[in-house]
């Protein structure tokens, strides 16, 4: 497992920043409310055109952490007022904690302060955390105004930033509390990413790997293919984005608020909540996207012990995940050794749970995975016994 | 203005408890989330049934407050229990208040601490502070839950608990954060209406009224006419209930998240939100339903200054107000003055403003009411300057 403060600047040493042939756009089509990606290199600078010419008229709140401010706040302000548009800032603290009641409170009031109408926007600069945060201040303010995303880490421009599930975490678990909310607009500026630390790339590219593993065999393929250029910065990088965003779009415009097919994006996510909430998320020992690596390798070892994979199949997700420099067991998550009671515990909580019986993700094979709605809680404690004894 | 205590308990002497000739049923059509308005007497020894005709196999976590548990919370749990529904419970304090940050990560917490899952509902069994409370727990936790609403106060059973609007207030204002999220049911127990003081009767009167102000001159006669019987608690005060939710409804169904038609109901609102903020939310001096009747006559009589209406009308209107036990000055409410300055920067603070131009609800005559966008603030000033002279 990559060591390290995922909050340090980036080494990458050794090859070029990313550079993008051309710029690609992906459509949510959700009727109404539909909307663009769009990914390219420099798209901060053009915020201010892209927003006036979506949301005309409208004043905004930038809602940022302190890390990203840093990074690129200004370039932001900068664009939004050559734009004409009038803007507020909030800069909180970096990190999983923010996601709190306590920061939406803190988030609505600046919007409140700011005097935003339902018109209006709030734009969120900034990763999963920031994007879940302020998007959630914004479906609630005033019962709803507008919101624009511009994700600045792998993670939130494949996964977050695109579908409009928003939320905060609260002490019984993972986005617990939240609304569907889908922004106006998400601008992915992929030269963002050459700000990202090394374990904070691959945290991110635990989400890519998973819209190949759910239905996209062809897109694991070209994965295993292209895992070097697309870390390296290539053309293959924003490639990759587009091809997860398409994914992820096809997946909400079928089901939007997640009442069938959209489960299939929590493949590897009912055990990797559950070792974050173990581990008390804590991102030294454990950051969003590993516990997703560790859960898709344990989703798939889980698919095989239940006879519907093959190891073959399960070996091969692990070992592409080790070479993207994620962990795939839960021996390797640093600290006290966690327990089955806990993960037993913290699953039961998760909200993918219908009416005592567990809902699982599992899979019959690379990018042949399911919605298993009635798993047997005994079946997953023998599981984890297995892995715990490791 | 009547004077007292809003949660003495009633007198009603000299008449009769309300008896209700038949029961009624009012449909919210909302494609998908539909649902029924049940208004008849003893309706909640039967919620366990209603409850589990619409979301069978649903548990469910019962929010209400202090004074309404003594009053009506056994025979809730009750029927629920009798129709094998489990339940548990959160008794909250009585009063405005109530609707902050604090009790809605309080009662998020209880749903949690519950289990239930997206497809269980959360029960509000009070008036309006409770429903818009728990209505937004409910649309938050695991983003979104069922719902049902058991109002036992006149203005939740003719407003609040109809249309889907939760919500909590914060200090910059009341309503200001919150989502649209529809009941599955509403069950109005006419009964609970016996237990209210006369106060807090004619302050959900109010609301009542303004049904007949916005676009129902007829009735707003038989109000006129049948006032007396309403407040004895006649067969006319189911009636008068059903035609209220009508009312609401219709507005509802064709406008559900206030982007035009909906904005009517805010008759006499941004006025009487403004008079709650400027006495501090104190219930003392000022119910919402006395805020409102204010509110509608200013409305009226400022509509009057605007050359709209004639001063007839407003007479007609104030006149059924006060004979309703309802304040209809400024002057009225009790307590220090109320200065010009603070009743517009609470009026530039209420959500219904729109790129800095003032919206209200003017009115032509009894029940002619329209959506005025760009009333300019000058003309409000010096119309509460006249106002607050007198």
């Amino acid at each position: 497992m990559p060591a390290g403060d995922p909050s340090a600047p980036a080494a990458h040493a050794g090859h070029a920043p990313a550079r993008v042939d051309k710029e690609h756009s992906v459509r949510v089509e959700l009727g109404a409310r539909s909307y663009d990606i769009l990914i390219g290199e420099g798209l901060i600078d053009r915020a201010g055109t892209e927003v006036a010419a979506r949301l005309p008229g409208a004043r905004v709140l930038v809602v940022t952490d302190e890390r990203v401010a840093k990074l690129h706040l200004g370039r932001l302000e900068i664009a939004l007022s050559g734009a004409g548009i009038a803007s507020s800032t909030l800069v909180l603290p970096a990190g999983e904690t923010t996601k709190s009641f306590a920061h939406l409170e803190r988030s609505v009031d600046a919007i409140l302060e700011a005097r935003l109408e339902r018109g209006d926007a709030v734009v969120a600069l900034g990763g999963g955390v920031i994007g879940d945060l302020a998007g959630f201040a914004s479906a609630v303010a005033k019962r709803g105004m507008g919101f624009v995303q511009v994700p600045t880490t792998l993670l939130a421009q494949v996964d977050s930033s695109v579908g409009g599930k928003t939320g905060i975490n609260t002490p019984r678990g993972k986005n617990l509390v939240g609304a569907f909310h889908q922004p106006a607009l998400v601008l992915s500026d992929v030269a963002t990413l050459d700000t990202l630390s090394p374990r904070e790339f691959a945290a991110g590219y635990a989400e890519v790997v998973k819209y190949g593993l759910i239905d996209r065999p062809d897109f694991f393929d070209f994965l295993e293919k292209n895992r070097a250029a697309i870390f390296a910065g290539g053309p293959e990088r924003a490639e990759a984005i587009r091809i997860s965003c398409e994914a992820k779009a096809a997946v909400v415009a079928a089901d939007e608020e997640e009442h069938g097919a959209r489960a299939l994006l929590n493949l590897g996510h009912t055990f990797g909540h559950a070792l974050e909430r173990a581990v008390g998320y804590d991102a030294a020992r454990l950051v969003h996207g590993e516990g997703v690596s560790i859960g898709m390798a344990l989703a798939h070892r889980f698919s095989v012990k239940l006879g519907l994979a093959t190891g073959q199949d399960a070996g091969r997700v692990a070992a592409h995940l080790r070479a993207a420099g994620l962990p795939t067991e839960i021996s390797a998550i640093p600290g006290p050794a966690i327990g089955r009671e806990t993960l037993m515990e913290a699953i039961a909580q998760d909200k993918k749970v219908s009416r005592g019986r567990l809902t699982f993700i599992l899979t019959r094979g690379i990018g042949r995975s399911f919605l298993a709605g009635g798993v047997d809680p005994a079946e997953v404690e023998g599981f984890l016994d297995e892995e715990l004894s490791q």
